[in-house]
């Protein structure tokens, strides 16, 4: 290795490290000293808005040529900072994830077995330039008794250590040690890629950002990744559809934010209503500044919708444009989905719970949704308070997850002196 | 790419993409169904005993230099075949995993969420020339909802195809796809390695065998893993201990069976009761063919046991061997464990229930055993019925892995019209 990558794995073994003994000390914890740090987080955060107004402004100030939208997501203002202290508080009242009894049972031989839920150790988050991801994640992770390392965007790094500054203020008035929350000592990318790398140091990544962020994660990681690499969402609307709720449910399920994952991408509509609704929902979106790229079947009965290639089924528009297909039931609308969704949130507008209740139990996306808005994927409208992301991969947690998934288990066992024959 | 290694891609992605579609069938399939599969399966590996045992005989002859331990792994009798059959109809009559409600609740806006489990999809099974491995990995798979390519040892592929044949009758018989079980298609290690890289096609990689397996599939997967790299499990006796219990306990962690990953590797035993206690244990554990490796306290108490180096309490011995450390208390025994253990199992044993809760409330490992032998950890132990393997990772699973754990679960959500303000 380079001196530079011999310099930047040992700053990633420090950190993690510091990290895994941290977490020892959390796991155990009671939670009303992880709650007082997270309170006393909160006053900081008011307390210093100042420091950390000054820091983002001097972010912003550096970089000088970001886009609008870039700049909207990294600046601060005493509102958010605000916002930032009581979405801290928020978590702080959360119900205590760690120790749950998941599952107790006895066996034949008087053993008994309980499954309890545990923190998951050292999480490694990895976010864009946005200073509030910073404060949520760290705050959940401490709710849910694990250490964690951030490294957000390196737009944001002095907004970062501000707000870092904040959250172990509150560790320490709390007696809990600092490095249960740090962030990357370097804004080395080799930083990022050790971070991937350290399996057995780290036990989860949560990389939140852009497509290719979450993929580059996803490909380099050694370590597990909680994650969705995007949310191409649908809303199928069935023939034996309610029109009104159809309009008003997609019309708040692609509009209502464009730029969110659980935002619908694709509208598959059945034949038998087509020509009656599409009309109806096409000027509803139109009328709310929506564009359209639509399959031949939509454009007999509106010919002046743009036409639709493939590859627009397969893209996460993320934007004021909804893909059309006219499909003939729920055999197809599924077979679509498996083929161009991304297993993130699907949702089904249908009178017909029989038909609902068989679509939901064919489908394999993380969320099912029937009769409702496909953004309510979202860990606060699940009830979860806060979410830390949202996965949509098969293993340990799908959809958003919030302090209870950011948990493992492990098994207790209860015996009176029982050997195995 | 090689033509070879363009060849092996080929047949992998043929391979998992027959094993999806199967998925997807099998997601669905009711549980009758599913069911039945297996009792046609097992009913098949009656009928052809003969078949199985005669490509097991080839196996055999093909491989004369195999030691006399691996040998025993890869043959099989009669009797082993019977209980393989046994085997497959206990894990039908398991109740049924997929489709439990996990969870439900319902929002202040009328919304109701459900969490229901559902299968993971495709499974790669990696294992060593045991040719039962691949019958209850099948049929437990199967049992889950889940697709499987079994990938044994390349000295067992007569066993395996013949054993698959019958999982393959079962699955006819049924009315299943019968790419639902699968066998690799070629022996060449190059399959293994794209079963690896297989991320989007296969959704969990399960190996078992010895560390080198294991730690070279954890080291190139690509794909989720769920297994176990060791079990290097310790028995702490508290000072409080019933000296009784204390030596029944050892004896069977230790002796009842020294090569399964639950068996006990290191004796921790407090100071307090170390001299009056550790003779006895000595002498019981010797009696069955115990040898020792043991720190200078230890030795300071029984001057003829062979000293410990530092590396072996950092080895799984999986043989008639004991390390040996006294220790003074919890902490001291939970910083050795923490040091040199590997998240699988430990037990302590003593009388004071405080001190039990307390060591249970702060290990880390998957199962935590109180007043029990470590040969506990087994999923028919606990009550799983059955268990594809052991886990020691954070995510997912932990411990045994029964039929539950083998899937995944997914958000039904109910609603009326609601649209997200």
């Amino acid at each position: 290795m380079t001196a530079l990558a011999d310099e930047v794995a040992r700053l990633l073994d420090t950190a993690a490290r510091a990290a895994r003994d941290a977490a020892r000390v959390l796991a155990t914890a009671p939670r009303p000293q992880r709650d007082e740090a997270l309170m006393q987080a909160a006053a900081a955060l008011r307390a210093r808005a100042d420091v950390v107004l000054a820091a983002n402004a001097e972010d912003l100030a550096a970089a000088p040529d970001l886009s609008a939208a870039f700049r909207d997501r990294l600046a601060l203002t005493p509102a958010r900072v605000e916002a930032m202290a009581c979405a801290v508080e928020e978590v702080a009242a959360l119900p205590d994830p760690v120790g749950r009894v998941l599952a107790e049972w006895t066996r034949p031989n008087g053993l008994v077995i309980r499954r309890v839920a545990q923190p998951l150790g050292v999480i490694g988050m990895i976010y864009e330039s946005r200073p509030n991801v910073g404060a949520d994640a760290a705050s959940l992770c401490l709710k849910a008794g694990s250490a964690v390392i951030l490294r957000g965007g390196k737009e944001s790094l002095r907004s970062a250590a501000a707000i870092h500054g904040c959250m172990v203020a509150g560790l320490r008035a709390a007696g809990l040690p600092e490095a249960a929350v740090q962030v990357a000592p370097t804004a080395d990318r080799a930083f990022v890629a050790a971070m991937l790398r350290a399996a057995g140091l780290i036990d989860l990544i949560i990389p939140r950002g852009g497509k290719g962020l979450v993929q580059r994660v996803q490909e380099e990681a050694r370590v597990p990744v909680l994650a969705h690499a995007e949310g191409l969402c649908h809303t199928y609307i069935h023939a034996a559809a309610d029109p009104a709720m159809a309009r008003s449910i997609l019309a708040n399920a692609k509009m209502r934010r464009t730029g969110v994952c659980g935002a619908t991408e694709t509208l598959l509509i059945d034949a038998a209503i087509a020509p009656g609704l599409l009309p109806l929902l096409v000027a509803d979106l139109r009328a709310l500044g929506c564009d359209f790229r639509a399959e031949d079947r939509a454009r007999a009965i509106l010919p002046d919708l743009p036409a639709a290639t493939e590859a627009d089924f397969a893209t996460e528009w993320l934007d004021s444009i909804l893909s059309v297909k006219v499909v003939d039931g729920v055999d197809a609308a599924l077979d679509h989905i498996a083929r161009f969704g991304s297993e993130h949130t699907e949702a089904i507008i249908t009178q017909d719970d029989a038909v609902a209740a068989d679509f939901l139990a064919r489908l394999s996306s993380a969320v099912g949704i029937h009769n409702a808005s496909t953004q309510f994927c979202d860990g606060g409208e699940f009830g979860f308070g806060a979410e830390i992301g949202i996965a949509t991969g098969r293993l340990h947690a799908r959809g958003p997850v919030g302090p209870e998934q950011l948990c493992t288990f492990r098994y207790q066992v209860m015996g009176t002196g029982q050997t195995r024959p």
